[in-house]
Order: structure tokens, then sequence, then C-alpha cells
């Protein structure tokens, strides 16, 4: 293993396993000691946002929370916050240092509301203004792109839906994703092989919708950082809405589709997109979806879909690592960016 | 004018003024009656969703309120909608018949909340979920891509944020519009021109921020309804946050940045883009962000920020218009889609 990135993809079933023990008795304590809020309002930016998306619908769903997604602009360049009354705020941020998350943070303990760090980094500036901090506990991340720290603040998102949904049985499934990460990981090979045939793509496109609408972004934001493909994300619901014009034939579109309360409609989408000629590339636990494709990356069958963004993502790191060695492109400092970004 | 596209997107002073007019004392009484409530749930999809986009800005800045996206598959796939304890429930659409916003505000009304309807029929499903309606008053929109309806949902969102915030002059500023349109409409010409620049452009990136943040979704998508140019949109943070990767030499880059509280933070990046030889297309009022674009489309100076998106998607709208013509492609009726879509 040549690279940190491929280093810290293969950590993380020992890095997922390691916050699953640290974690879960904290979490069930912060959630004891919660006063009761109305709905949840989440500041994050790049990865994080996008484990800020899995938390819309998976604390929505399991606790029956709708959240917010913060408008950090609202309080670092207009000045002014919305009332938090009745709010949840929790920020995510790998450094804890970007000063538009944090400034959301200050502005929920300014108005006296509970607020929650969810950072890498428990001495960092986000986590000194929050009530609460869950930490990462995954080490430091030296490459630029974010893996372990993704799939980590996953899990804790998985971690506060299972608390606060009640059933004991959900914590129990979580304790299955090491071992479910582990034996995803194992296709890296087959990735690799598969990797050749998009050596000249320029522009794809990924769908994926409820929980892993969270995915989507992810995997398209790993293969515009390391590959500078032109990789846009949708739900397939908003993707009808316009953006399915775009389609011609030949052009690559990602489809993450686990089975699931999702899958009818990503089904129907894959077929009406193969009708069109789209090649399709799809990560699925399921045969029939898998047959539609020109490039399939099978996820383990059995894992709740409300777990499957965590495996779901898998292929989709390793496809971006293996499209970045395949373009000769250098996987760990990626073009234009620092591994920490500093926003207003 | 030989397209209806073309047609409808210079109807927008009538249209926007007519609006103002039939409005803007209903919206005060819809305002009046409104029981308490701590923040706002919107449902929409499409460019309706940009509009609600804008709210996301204007709503919390002018009014104080955060806003909370729906995810509409809670409801249609997961059966699991969340409580909207102290929430206003808003559903935006043209239709009014997407089943996924309409089972939103249905949801709403289930729950014992608030809910508005803001749509071009007031006989649709929409409006019937609704307990206060809000037309548009635009008139049958017969070309696919919208245009119209989108600047009357965004006068909707202005109407609302002006009323809620108190401050009398601003419905003086909202009534300007009308005028501001027609003189911004003036550069059509100027901007089919422009646009042959772009006749091989297969894909570009759109940033604004804020209130703006709203016009770059709303750009993207004109784009890609008409011209099937990938276009993919960001907010400046955002992009920051690794996306600015992709940008390479030559890589059109548009940037909306009218005066105003992000001004100084879309400036910056538009001189590091400039710097990464990035192929700038500015629409702004401000001459010195404009002096460092290789394509220009200057919108009228003097237009308080919260108002420029109504302004900014104008030369947005035109471009998109333009730039079909020019890949002699069919402006009324972009290949794969219809006006309707219905989602679940």
């Amino acid at each position: 293993m040549s690279s940190l990135l491929e280093q810290e993809i293969h950590s993380q079933p020992e890095v997922i396993a390691h916050l699953l023990e640290q974690e879960t008795e904290h979490i069930k304590k912060i959630v004891a000691q919660l006063p009761a809020f109305d709905y949840i309002l989440i500041a994050a930016r790049g990865s994080s946002d996008h484990a800020a998306t899995y938390a819309k619908y998976a604390w929505a769903t399991m606790a029956g929370y709708p959240i917010a997604l913060a408008a950090p602009s609202l309080q670092t360049l207009y000045a002014t916050p919305p009332r938090m009354k009745n709010a949840l705020v929790v920020g995510i941020s790998q450094s804890g240092q970007s000063p538009d998350i944090v400034g959301v943070l200050e502005e929920g303990r300014r108005q006296g509301r509970p607020t929650i760090a969810i950072t890498n980094d428990g001495n960092s500036a986000l986590a000194k203004a929050a009530d609460h901090v869950v930490e990462l506990h995954a080490g430091q991340e030296r490459s630029v792109a974010a893996t372990k720290t993704y799939t980590a603040q996953l899990a804790i998102m998985m971690l506060f839906a299972a608390i606060w949904n009640g059933d004991g049985q959900r914590l129990n499934e979580l304790q299955r994703m090491p071992e479910i990460i582990a034996q995803t990981l194992k296709s890296s090979g087959e990735i690799a092989q598969h990797a050749e045939r998009y050596r000249y793509m320029n522009q794809c496109i990924v769908v994926g919708r409820g929980y892993n609408y969270s995915t989507s972004f992810e995997l398209a934001l790993k293969l515009k950082e390391l590959t500078y493909v032109m990789a846009t994300a949708y739900s397939s619901a908003d993707f009808r809405h316009g953006p399915i014009a775009t389609i011609e034939e030949g052009l690559p579109t990602i489809l993450i589709m686990p089975t699931g309360a999702t899958f009818a409609d990503m089904l129907e989408l894959a077929k009406d997109l193969q009708k069109r000629k789209a090649e399709l590339l799809i990560i699925s636990d399921a045969a029939e979806a898998l047959a539609l494709a020109q490039t399939r990356f099978a996820i383990p069958s059995g894992i709740p879909e409300w777990l499957s963004p965590i495996a779901a993502i898998i292929p989709g790191q390793l496809f971006g690592l293996h499209l970045t060695l395949s373009k000769r492109l250098e996987p760990d400092t990626p073009r234009g960016l620092n591994k920490i970004t500093l926003t207003h």
C-alpha cells in the first residue's frame, strides 16, 4: 500500500470498531442529559455535510426529529443569526476549525440552546464551543480526501439514531459494521480492474436516495477531489425534475441502490436510464439491480438499509483511489486543496 | 421571438408586476392569521426548490426564522414523517401536482400545523391540501424550463420576507423589481453574442453565495435542462471544501456576485480562480468584479442584495436560451423531460 489514502481506507474496520467501543456509552449519557427540543439544526461543510445529510434521514426516520441544515453565512456574513428556540444545535467538522461552523455553535450557546460538537479533535475551537463533544477517535487523517473520518461521522450519526430510537436491536446491528466494512474492502482488487474502463471519463452523474442521498454526494466529492472528474450528485426525485435531460448515450451514471424502501424507485430509474443508453455503474446488494449495469460493485447482502451508507461508500472510496492511480494522479495531495479549510 | 421560452422570459416584468398587485395584501392577511411557530419546513423540487433555498436565507435574515428543507421521501417511501411541532409547513410547486410535495403538506395538516401552498394552479392537489394558497398568477407556462414561474416564486418569497420584516421600505423596494427585470432583459442581444463563445462547452461550474446560492442552482439547472451542459452549482464556501480541485485552465466558471454581504468572499474566490486560469463568466453590478472576467453580464446597479436574485437570474435565463439556439437545440421541449414531473 503506497498511499496514505489507501492505508486510511483500509483502516476503517478498526477505526469504526474503536469508535463504537469508545462512544456508545458516552452518547447514551449525552442523550439522557439533553433538555427537550423540537428539531435539530446541523452545521457542517464538505464530507461532514454529507454525514449531516445522512442524519437528515436517519434522525427523522428513526427518532422523528426534523433536521434543518444551517446556512453558516447567516452568522458570518449577514450577522443575522436565526432564532434557535427549541432547537438542538450540532456542529460536525473533522478538524473542528472552520470558523463558520464554530460560529453556528457559539450562536446556539449564546441563545441558551444545547450544543453538540462532533470532531476528530477534542481540543478544537468547535469542541470548546459545545456542551457535549463526541470525538471520532480516528487518529490523524493525513490524506487530504476524507475517508475514515467520514465513516466515523456516519457511525456517530447511527449511534445517536439507534439510541434515540430506543430499540436495542439497532445497536446490535451497528456492532456488525466493522466486519461488513472489512468484507466490502475485499473488492479492492476487482474495483482496481474496473477503474481502467474509466481512465478517460471526465464527467459523470451519481444518484442515490433517502439514506443513500448522502452517499451520492460523498462519492461525487471523492471523484472531484481525487480525479478532478466533474461528478454531480442527485436524489432520484430531484434528478427527474430536470437534470435527467443531461443523460445521453454512454454517459457514466453511478447508481447507489442497496435494498430497502428506496429500492423500487431507484430500480425504475435504472431501467429508464438503461433505455436511454447511459453507462450504468451500480453499487448494490441486489442481483436484479446489478444485472442492469455495465460495471457492478456488489456490497454484502443482509445489511439493514439504515446502515447501508457505511457499506455503500466503501466501493466509492476504492473507485476514487484506483481511478486516481489509473489517471496517474496523486492520491494524497490533490491539486489546490489543503487538509484544513477555513471558510467564513 | 420564435420560442415560447423566449416569450416567457420577456413576459417577466409584467408577470411580477401583476403578482405584486394581486398578492401583497393577501400575503399580509395570511401573515396576520398565522399562529405562532418556531421554524419553517419547506417542501419543493426543481426550480421551486431553488426558490425555497432563497427563502432559507431571506426568511432567516429578514425575519429570523430558521428554515428546514423537507425530505419528502420520509413520508412517501419510509412512511415515517417527522414530528412537526411548532413548524409552519410550506409547499412550493408550479403545477401543484407532485405527490411527494403534496404529501408533506397533508402531513402538516394531519399534525395540526399551519400550511401554505405556493403554486401556479389554485385548483391543484397542493392548493387543496393547504390552509392558505398563494397563486403565482403567471399564466400557463408552456415551455418545459421554468422561467417566469421561478421569478414569481422568488417574488412571493420576497413578499413574505418584507412583510414579516415589517419595515415598509422593503415593500417599496420590491415594487421596483418589474422595472429592474425589464432593464436587465435589454441585454438579450449582447448575451446572444457572448453565447457563441460557449458553443462547444460541455461542462461548467456555477458559484453563488447567501441570497444568490439559489441563483447558482437555478442557473445550473437551466443549462442542464436546455443545453445538456454538465453544470454544477456550489456556494463559495462548499466549493473551497473540495470541489475547487476540479478547476483547471480554461474551465468555464460562472460567478454570481452582486454587491452585498457576500461580495468580498466571492471577490476573493474570483481572484483565486483567475490565478488558477479558469475561464470566468461573471454576473455582477460591480465593475471590480466584471473586470476579472472573460465574459461579463452586467446587472443594474443599486439593487438591494436581498432583491438581487431576481435580477441575477435574468442573464442566466438569457444565456440558457441563446446557448440552446447556438447549439441548435430545441428551447421549448428539452429531451427526456415533461412539463409536470410526478415524483413519490
